[in-house]
């Protein structure tokens, strides 16, 4: 059982509404990774510059995260990211990118990353995804997600994804701004139509959807009190998900699903509680289990 | 066993971008009664024009709603509500508001609608609900709903109707505005301070959450891919929840505030895929059980 995430790596800046956090890791593979770390081991692809710090590496590797797979440019400066949320803690304003490394990161997969069983295409380039998956030997599950970006600028290569993947991770905004459905789940029937075998779509503070052909699943967000910051949320609810689907070996069975749907909502509580990492460094496997249990008592009926 | 709503009886006139319809039955008090009606029987006060129809006293004299606290004023003219739905068909507009009767209504309680162990009271002017109280002998469980309208220009009013009231039914919006905090879950925390023992935020096709001060259960909105008219929704949810609460007794522990969160969700599912009460007239307890099946495969775990 193995478990790839391809995708972004980034030194971001915060700015909540009460506090302010400078070049802290973040970016879509680190943080759907340390998520999946706490149900199976992973395996990540990126891209960092000389900035990199050996701390990360460490702190992967404690995890069961192999990080063979991320590129370090010696020359280069790691891609980063800033913005800044608004009072009400979910809409945000990107106040600056720096491309860097990212701008032209060409993925190669290690050797014995090539025959992973799970994959995650994190949210960069359509051609970055396509590129990987002319790697892959093989792999049982693909699972991709997108964004505003590559829908409105390389909607060719977004398309050429969709149909080569198993299913996609997306936001409701972007799910209703790729098919031109207001109705969160006849746009995800939309998406249907375009490749992927199911859909789920992401709704922030309002949970999740796993839409298929003949299947819908749902999911309510775990009510997080103190959200310090969001930061990667949707990164860390596929992680949870997927990590829990490639531990039980890939199954696709409707209680995998809705379980795969609950690990993801709680892991990303656990890391909006903090920056960065600040909150999964504190937290093992059974304080997510403590939560299940607490959202099972919230939510099932 | 009684359950008693106290609400607006209104005609309706609705645009949505496909459709329009002219002076059809709404209000929080019809909504709320028919949804409860499913499960136990209902008393109705409010107050009508010479306008109001016998077909609707029939209507709800079929579903076991006793109309006799529904005051008629001869010489005047039934609650008018006008309003137009975004392409989203939750956002809307109201183009047109007439209160008529309403705007002098001082609700009568008849004699054997004072000992109602169950009490709802609609989305009214807090001295409406004031008044109600003041008629009513030992209720069991007195839940309201309010609105922005009274979170603005009658606080102190409704400062003193949650001082009185079990539980508060509140739209997402409406929870933030009356506390000035952003996050549901410590908002809602804060509305306990004022008062009542629980309440119930209404975050539309999100779903809705229950809140004391040691308990929380949340579930999400059934997936409705028809939306029709969103009319109502709110007052249908609070009615399926009230009615099934009433049908057990009044118990309120946390297998039986899931169950009625859950037929609350269901009853208003049905409400929003028709005008007015279209889709209702369609459907008997047997659906609305046979949706909360396929509800429990989509969201239990």
């Amino acid at each position: 059982m193995s478990l790839l995430v391809v995708g972004s790596i980034a030194y971001d800046t915060i700015e909540t509404p009460t506090e302010k956090r400078e070049n802290v890791l973040g970016g879509s593979a680190p943080f759907f990774a340390y998520a999946a770390s706490f149900f199976c081991p992973v395996q990540m692809v990126g891209v960092v510059g000389a900035d990199w710090l050996p701390e990360y590496t460490e702190m992967f590797r404690k995890q069961n995260v192999d990080t063979s797979g991320v590129e370090i440019v010696p020359d280069g400066k790691t891609f980063r990211w800033s913005g800044k949320y608004h009072e009400n803690m979910n809409d945000r304003d990107t106040l600056e990118t720096q491309l860097n490394v990212l701008g032209t990161f060409k993925p190669k997969l290690p050797e014995n990353f090539r025959r992973s069983q799970f994959v995650f295409l994190g949210n960069d380039a359509p051609a970055t995804g396509l590129a990987v998956l002319d790697q892959l030997q093989g792999a049982d599950l693909v699972v991709a997600d997108t964004m505003n970006l590559w829908i409105n600028t390389t909607r060719p290569d977004l398309d050429a994804l969709l149909k080569r993947i198993d299913g996609l991770v997306i936001n409701d905004s972007e799910a209703k701004m790729l098919t031109d459905d207001l109705n969160v789940v006849t746009a995800a029937r939309k998406v249907l139509t375009m490749g992927p075998k199911f859909v789920i779509v992401k709704k922030g503070e309002h949970g999740a959807m796993f839409v298929s052909e003949n299947e819908i699943y749902i999911v309510p967000a775990f009510p997080v009190e103190n959200v310090v910051d969001p930061t990667g949320a949707g990164d860390s609810f596929a992680g949870g998900l997927m990590g829990y689907i490639a531990s039980q070996g890939g199954k696709l069975d409707s209680e995998t699903i809705k379980n795969a749907l609950v690990y993801g909502t709680i892991a990303a509580s656990f890391g909006i509680e903090g920056f960065s990492f600040d909150r999964y460094k504190q937290i093992n496997r059974s304080n997510i289990e403590e939560r299940r249990e607490a959202f099972q008592t919230m939510a099932a009926f």
